[in-house]
C-alpha cells in the first residue's frame, strides 16, 4: 500500500491532455498496490484509475496485461478496461513510468469472506477461464516451478532464519513438486490438463462485491497462462482457510460448487488439486518469504507473514483427495 | 502518506449504518495525511471522507476542528463538512479510533503553484480570517513559544548531528523570538494585533484548486486561535519560496494583495511580518527536526527535511523590513 511515484500536476495535465475524459476534478494517490502506483481520477465525465508500473512489472509485459483486460472486459467481464487515448493507445508513460488509465470499478473487497462470497467468485473465475479461451496473448507462467527455484536460490540458508530448518524443508518440498508436476502448458499440443489464461492472484484483495454480487475483478498483473487447476488452486488457499489456520470445508465447497455451475470442473483437474494446492502455497511461501529477507528500510510496504503460506502447505501435504478441500467425486 | 488503521468490513457497515449517506459503493485507503487514516468513501449519494485520528491527534480537540469545520462551511467557506449521523453526532468511533465522516471536496493541489495560486489562497485564508470571528470554540495555539520550547528540550543535542551547531543556533533563536513575541492573545482583553481563529498549516498540500480557483481548504487539525499574522506568516513560508530557497517576492506580493483584497492589513501586523515569518519558520523546523530525529524503523511516512526551514528562517533573519516580502507601505 504505497504511491511510489509522485506525478506533479504538468506531468498530470500533459497526460491527460492525451485523453477524452473530460476535466480533472480531483486526484488522489491510493494506498494499496504492493507492486504499482495507483492513483483515483475524478473528472467531469466520471471516476478512472491512472497506474504507473514499478520495477516489479517488466514493461514487456503490459502489452499482454492490458490487452486481457480490454478482451475480457469486451467478453462481459466485470474486469477494468484500460482507456485508449486520441491516438488509440492505452500503454503510455508518465514521470518516467510506464503508465495506463483504466476504468474504475465499484465495489468492496471482504477481507472475511463468507461461503457466499467464495460461491461467487469461484463463477466469476470460471467466466474468467471460459472468456480467455479466444485471446491471442501469450504468457508463461513466470512464478512456476523454475521461478520457485531461482526465489529458493536467492533465499538461500536465509530462510532458516524465518523458521528452523525452512531452508531444507523448502528445498524437498519442490523436489517432490518438480517430479509431479505437469510440464507448462504448449499451446501448439495438447495438454495434460484444461489450461488457458489464468489469473494467478485472485486474492480477496482483487475481487469486490456491491452486497454479495461480484462486481469486479482487478490486479491483472501476474496473469498468464497455466493450468485452470492452479489458479482454482491459489483461490482454495487465498479464499478458504480461516484466521487460525484451519481449512474451512463449507467454503471450498461453495467456491468449487460456482465454479462448476459455469465450467465443469474435469476428473483430472479435481484430482490434481492436492498438487496444485501445495505448489501455490509453496509459490506464496516463496514470494513472501523473500519479500521478508529483503525488507529495504525505509519502504512503504509492510510484508506479509511468510509462515502463513509454510501452515497452508503443511496442511495439503496431508491431503489425501480432493473430499478434504469438500469436493465430492 | 498511509493508512495507519484498517477497517474490517463488518466495522465500516455499522458505522455507516449510522448515517443516511446512501448505499456503500467503493472505499479506498488514500496515501496522504501525515497524521490521520483517510479513507475515501463512495456511496450511492456521492463521495465523503472518512478520517480515523490516530495518536498525534488529541481527541479533546477534535469538538473544535468539527465544530470550526462546520462554521466555516456554514459561512460559504469551501471546507469539508463534517456529516451528522442520524443521532446529530459528528464525532464517532471505529476500529478503537475516534472518527468523523466529512464530505469530499473536489480540486487539486498545487505542488508549485504560481503567483495567481497565491492571490486566490490569500483571499481564502481572509475569507477563513473574517469568517471564524463568531466562532464561539476556543482553543490555545499548542505550537507557539511554550510548545517550541518542548521540541527544543526533546530534540537536545542530536539537533547538531542533522547539522553542526544547531542545537546552539537553535536556542538562541527561541531566546530572541521570545524576548520580542507578543503574549498569546486573550479573548477576554484586547489584542496587541488582530487575533483570532487560524488554520496554522494552510501548506499547498492543503489547499484545492480548480483551474487558478480556490475549490478546497483542508486540513483543519493545527487549527487554533492566535495572531492572523502568524497564519500570513506560515503561508508566506509555505508557498513563496521557490525550490532553489529563493523567495519569491512576486508571490509574496500577489499573496498579501489577494488577503488584503478581502481584509486590510494593520500597519502593526505588516511591520510584524518578518518577526512572525522568523517563529513560523522556526515552528517547522522544529516539528521537522523532531520527525527527523524520532523515525520509526517501518514507519510509512518519510519525514520532510528540517534543514529547508533552517534556511527559510536565516533569510526571514536578515530581513530587514516588509518590502523584502513584497509589501509596500
Amino acid at each position: 500500500m504505497a504511491v511510489y511515484t509522485e506525478i506533479d500536476d504538468e506531468q498530470l495535465e500533459a497526460l491527460l491532455a492525451q485523453y477524452d475524459i473530460g476535466q480533472l476534478m480531483s486526484y488522489k494517490g491510493i494506498a494499496e498496490g504492493v507492486e504499482n502506483s495507483n492513483f483515483m481520477l475524478v473528472t467531469d465525465r466520471g471516476s478512472y484509475f491512472l497506474t504507473l508500473y514499478e520495477r516489479r512489472v517488466d514493461p514487456a509485459d503490459l502489452p499482454f496485461f492490458l490487452g486481457l483486460m480490454q478482451h475480457l472486459a469486451a467478453h462481459g467481464l466485470p474486469c477494468p478496461t484500460p482507456i485508449q487515448g486520441r491516438d488509440g493507445e492505452a500503454l503510455r508513460e508518465v514521470a518516467g513510468r510506464p503508465c495506463a488509465i483504466i476504468s474504475f470499478l465499484n465495489g468492496v473487497s471482504q477481507k472475511r469472506p463468507s461461503a457466499k462470497h467464495c460461491h461467487g467468485v469461484g463463477a466469476a473465475l470460471a467466466k474468467l477461464h471460459m472468456a480467455g479461451q479466444d485471446f491471442k496473448g501469450r504468457r508463461p507462467n513466470a512464478l512456476s516451478l523454475p521461478g520457485w527455484k531461482s526465489l529458493i536460490e536467492a533465499c538461500g540458508d536465509r530462510a532458516s532464519k524465518v523458521r528452523a530448518g525452512l531452508e531444507n524443508e523448502i528445498a524437498r518440498e519442490w523436489d517432490s513438486l518438480s517430479a509431479a508436476w505437469p510440464p507448462a502448458p504448449d499451446f501448439g499440443a495438447a495438454t495434460p490438463l484444461p489450461a488457458g489464461v489464468i489469473h494467478a492472484d485472485l486474492f480477496p484483495d482483487n475481487v469486490l462485491f456491491l452486497g454479495d454480487e461480484v462486481s469486479g475483478l482487478i490486479d491483472f498483473y501476474f496473469a498468464c497462462n497455466d493450468y485452470f487447476a492452479y489458479d482454482i488452486a491459489v483461490m482454495l488457499n487465498a479464499w478458504c482457510f480461516e484466521a487460525d489456520g484451519a481449512f474451512n470445508v463449507t467454503k471450498g465447497r461453495a467456491f468449487v460448487a460456482g465454479y462448476e455451475s459455469v465450467r465443469k470442473l474435469t476428473d483430472g483437474e479435481v484430482f490434481s488439486l492436492p498438487l496444485f494446492c501445495r505448489g501455490a502455497a509453496l509459490r506464496f511461501l516463496l514470494t513472501r518469504l523473500y519479500d521478508w529477507l529483503n525488507q529495504v528500510p525505509g519502504a512503504l510496504v509492510r510484508p506479509k507473514d511468510p509462515l502463513e503460506y509454510w501452515q497452508k502447505l503443511n496442511f495439503h501435504r496431508q491431503v489425501l483427495g480432493p473430499s478434504a478441500y469438500g469436493i465430492e467425486r
